[in-house]
């Protein structure tokens, strides 16, 4: 059975979507967004119907999927009104009983940093599930399973703490990026010169646990080092965020687990 | 013309560059290490003779490579009596200057995280060169050239840029990366769900320079979802270590470059 699907927002996670759920056989019904022009661009690369008003939305739809900022959610349920067959979100950091007074409700949470300008692999998209009703669950997974080989059977608390998560490794591991890229930069050399090392940072821990994968002054307690690097940051804010990460590194035992600092320097 | 290359260090920069420089038809002198043994697991690999004592080093050799950790090299130039034909060292954070009583030196920098058990393409591996006279500089490079696509001509106070550059673009990535897969893990989630996001993470600044890639509730001054993450965090370490480089991201403008964030999400 081929499933109707419409999709409510068509911003970077809206357009991915409804894309590869395109692409997988799935017909897509109707696109939302509050920008008809956004709405259209969109429908029309998917074969679908463009509205601009949720009092449009087609109550045959299958599965209805909101792909909104968080802020967003509750005043598009707000003005659902009747019950869609299929009700889910795709929020990492908002609770499923947001749509609890929908019959059918659930979660389709993507776990990965979306960007329309970005051609993006949705095999390799791990994807977050949580329904009210197993046969719900059901057809969530079975959708999920035709996108990509990653699937996950979460709660809703599960998933805020994977939202945390992904903060950290994608974006405050970007801000170090960025940070270094700046450095470079301002000293006349090529921000080019630390992609191999970021490249392979993130390629260790792929088999790697990133706390064995730790290398550098701060796990020696290279206090020599650490001193130095802080003296030749110019800006204070560099200096504290050098001294307190460092400090973090060196004293990180979440859950007690051992500091193991494996044969490697950088 | 095939040069004589020795190698002081059997630790992993010494071990990657003596069986790089081995393959690409470089004979291999001399590896030394303390360690007699470790000298000679090495020396075995690359058809070269093990010696554990600085006084044996054959005066021959046409380039002399210091691949010591940075506290050591002292130590080392103390026992090296003779002028060496050339002699380098392989460190981000030492001055040029410490080989200064010899006449023909240099810097032979890899910047890199080696480890032993990882094979590495050494291609993609940018070297750092300096030299104390065009003529030296210009075998440093065509030796560099014959191992990586990568090189680069920089000065020591440069090079020391680099390192610190290193360090925030691996060592702070990589401990964000520890972080969140400790959070998984105390929420009994697999670390592996965060894996394709760090890939991508690195990725997308092969070709987008950081600071436009930047994504998450920080840069979006999103302050509700940044309290509620804080709250959710239980140690009061990471909760400080959130605020802070939430605070950063936020405020970050070295050289006065603008904030930009994309059409991008997470």
């Amino acid at each position: 059975m081929e499933l109707n699907i419409s999709i409510i927002g068509a911003g970077n996670v809206g357009w991915h979507l409804a894309y590869n759920l395109y692409k997988k056989g799935y017909h897509i019904l109707q696109i939302f967004s509050r920008s008809f022009e956004n709405a259209s661009v969109l429908a029309k690369n998917v074969n679908a119907e463009p509205i601009n008003s949720l009092s449009k939305l087609n109550k045959s739809a299958d599965i209805i999927i909101i792909c909104v900022k968080d802020s967003a959610i509750s005043k598009v349920v707000d003005k659902i009104k009747f019950q869609p067959k299929l009700l889910v979100h795709t929020a990492g950091s908002i609770s499923m009983s947001i749509l609890s007074k929908y019959k059918s409700h659930g979660v389709f949470y993507p776990l990965q940093s979306f960007s329309k300008t970005t051609e993006l692999n949705i095999k390799t998209v791990p994807f977050c599930i949580e329904a009210n009703t197993q046969a719900n669950k059901k057809t969530l997974l079975a959708v999920a399973t035709k996108l990509s080989g990653l699937i996950y059977e979460i709660n809703s608390e599960q998933r805020l703490q994977c939202h945390i998560a992904a903060v950290f490794a994608n974006n405050f591991a970007n801000h170090m990026f960025a940070i270094a890229e700046q450095l470079l930069a301002k000293n006349d050399i090529s921000p080019d010169i630390i992609k191999p090392l970021i490249i392979e940072t993130a390629h260790k821990v792929q088999h790697t646990p990133a706390l064995l994968a730790q290398t550098g002054p701060a796990i020696r307690n290279d206090k020599n080092t650490i001193k130095r690097h802080i003296e030749l940051l110019q800006l204070p804010q560099l200096k504290k965020l050098y001294s307190f990460v460092s400090d973090s590194i060196l004293n990180f035992k979440i859950g007690n687990l051992p500091l193991n600092n494996k044969n490697e320097q950088l």
